[in-house]
């Protein structure tokens, strides 16, 4: 039986294509986690099992994938950065997003007994959704990495002192959100270090900083990208010699450790330290 | 400290909004399963429990999902078809998709031990990538369940005659490719009958039908489609009518038990029998 | 000297396809237009040179484009209807939309002189912006032309009782922006029956119904779309059947007269005495 | 009379948002010209008038839309680049690329007469279709321009050959085609010298090269474009004196005068001379 009479059908597929040369980002987040924490009795304002298990996940998510450069993660959502040249799946949007999803998912779900051994999991499970921004720039991509670290910050500040509220200074929830409402940051450092003791910037990085994830590819480090006059001159052979670049680089990462540091990454310090994170920068 | 400086980095998000009044489809695909399988020793030509898997974890996702219509499984894959008027998540095409994704993912991690006890899952774990395809009418959207049908019938039949040269015939895979390369339907048939007297026919009907699961709604049913000329006379009220209509609709569909059934498709009946299946059809 | 070295940058192209079996509409606007009419002093409420010339425009791009079915016009904007199965330019949209725009442009140039012999164009030139909007359905088809003529109505009788009061009843146009605001139509049609002894319905069609534009085929007409039982029967062959009848149509159209008419499109009168405009809605 | 009940419709209006921070191409491209030109004797392989023409309405273009930074054009194509911050029509696709082109077509209408007195219009009317391409850095923006250069180049050049061969060597088309067939650039070259006494470096920069369409800013042009130190540094303020900048960037271009050039754009030389250029670059 032929299916030709039905393969019409196929034409009504549309696939968007991401443009070239600029950098995918990957944004995974928790469905619904306000809920599934709650169920699942996670530590506030911060679970360490739950953010370790997010951080492994991620992390297997990039070795599958080895065109992601680095990832970042913050309490339910994780970022992942590809390089701005990779072809993987062609650029087809969906096959990226829905790949990477579904991996972290897989892990998320398979590590969850190693990490929250305490806790079963049952229905409604663990999910997540995801979506793809693409940044043109080197600048426009580290300005979103600096959000979101912004954004961990800002929250973990604002959950930190909330919960010293109530943990610890035994207000209802109501009156610890009205307690906090308006305050600046300096406010709130100052109720956990006047009432409570606490020197925010004592807190553990993980929770401060976030978590970033990448290869750290063995020193030293030969910086590869060609500077802009080499490459005007080189032009010509350019595609050749990168090929050769990206397989060697490749090889390179394959052997590499995946790490996970809670460090600044809005200076320019973490980004100038570790080149190959940008390494396809130069590329046309 | 504001994060201001760098939420401009929030306009590079692109939103595709799935056109209203259309079939959306999602379907969700088994990434790299021909390893996996071999890996996880499935069964050939088909394996059951693997089967009965895939429909848990797709009748998983319905109940998270209420407005999925209806849902088609073949192989490693699956079809969710949503109600022509679905607005779940203002029909956000990135939200929908990976949400059917990972839920679909996490049921089939979570369902792997009930369903393969004997099998433990180590990386490479499964996973799955999806893609969204629409339909505009009612013909175009059963023309694509009619053609995953008549995939299905192809390659089980391929299937069932190829592991039969194989495993009962003893004969070597490339050889068994060779015999079936070009052979028609009856071919194939003749081959299972006077070898190894299989009547395709009795093979059981999970494996020649595929699954299609759905809700069944409480009888009887009333059919609340308006005719066209009705239509024509209440447009005024239409909208207040059909959110009550939808409303009842939804709840009668949460107490209603999604069933799972192999049969045929392609044909007016299966849909004549069950007019709540496409009751979003008359909308405009 | 090849080429090859820059021909990379063609990978940057999106092509996006407009979804198959669904009404395409291109609405063309005047950009600018309130300030292009004031400098060449078109009459008020309606300049008849100026919708005359709107209609032949719109006539030029119907006979260039023959998948157009009709088109639908008021003031300065022109929308035109593709028949639902139309392939045109393998339906790019970025194509469809700019051939439309620019060949509107071209006769509303060339034509003005005709049209309007007494004011000669000078720049800033007449220009007009496009967008496509697709529906799925011919309801969704016929309430966007519905939507128009609505808006046709709603302006003019505006229109038509603002410039009496200026123009005849001596008010100034801040006076009378305040004395029709938060009036209803009840209200205008007493103001220019009382006032003007103007009886709106007596006003030009062409002014309170918008034109519409479509090839009035050779009667008699030969409802030659299939109920859908006949498809049923007749699906094996409906693809070369519908190429032939395709044809004919084509050829049909090509020598019909194509005509401008001022009436109601929203009643079903309209469309069931002219059965060939929705010829391609039985298709798939 | 609301126009509630039928306003739903615009909920099928789906809008494409154009990355920020890339550079957006235009380019136009005449529909049938060849049909076209040989209907109205155009001069070949080149003909003055003709590009003149296309220049005169590309430069028009270009004064009613300053956000385009410059513009290229061989034979019946223009490219207009929109400079990279632009947020004309908050970027929206469709409004651009149709304004673009109605804009180009409505002047190619209304210079006609000027340029090309001699030989009236009538229809089929010249038309333009159009597409917009992005790029993402000014490297591979460049390249598109290389590329466009380079077709230029070998388009006119095989012309030249080919229209000696028939208008001066009384060759037929078909025999010229035939002799030309998998020619390097060196056999055409000797071609036109040996047999025609053609140096063909010596034919007309506006046949070899193109034309490149810019504003002439006003000398001694400060370079404004911040260093990466400075914009370091700046940072939190960037977005106010970026405003400031790009205003008074604007009224110096309106004074400007718009200069049409023929001459190499593949080498650095003419974007090192003319900073202006790609003054938005260095943004984010």
């Amino acid at each position: 039986m032929a299916n030709s009479k039905y393969e019409y059908v196929k034409t009504f597929e549309q696939t968007t294509t991401l443009l070239p040369n600029t950098y995918i980002v990957v944004r995974v987040d928790g469905r619904g986690f306000h809920k599934f924490s709650t169920k699942h009795d996670f530590e506030k304002p911060n679970d360490r099992a739950a953010l370790d298990l997010m951080n492994a996940a991620a992390a297997a998510v990039m070795k599958e994938l080895p065109d992601i450069s680095f990832a970042y993660g913050i309490s339910d959502e994780f970022s992942f950065i590809f390089e701005r040249s990779s072809r993987l799946f062609d650029r087809r949007e969906s096959k990226i997003l829905t790949t990477v999803v579904s991996t972290f998912t897989a892990y998320y779900l398979h590590l969850w007994s190693t990490f929250v051994p305490s806790k079963p999991l049952t229905p409604l499970l663990p999910s997540f959704d995801g979506r793809v921004v693409l940044y043109p720039s080197t600048q426009t991509m580290r300005d979103y990495m600096s959000w979101r670290q912004v954004d961990c910050h800002i929250n973990n500040l604002y959950n930190t002192t909330f919960w010293a509220l109530v943990q610890r200074g035994g207000m209802d929830v109501t009156k610890a959100e009205e307690k906090l409402k308006g305050t600046l940051a300096a406010d709130k450092n100052e109720i956990l270090f006047s009432q409570f003791g606490i020197n925010y910037n004592n807190e553990p990085e993980i929770y401060r900083k976030g978590s970033i994830i990448f290869c750290d590819v063995s020193y030293p480090y030969h910086q590869e990208v060609p500077d802009p006059a080499a490459l005007a001159v080189s032009k010509n052979s350019e595609v050749e010699i990168s090929k050769t670049q990206k397989e060697k680089e490749r090889k390179r990462r394959s052997k590499a450790e995946i790490v996970v540091q809670h460090t600044d990454i809005i200076k320019d310090d973490f980004w100038e330290q570790r080149p190959w994170l940008l390494c396809g920068d130069a590329d046309r």
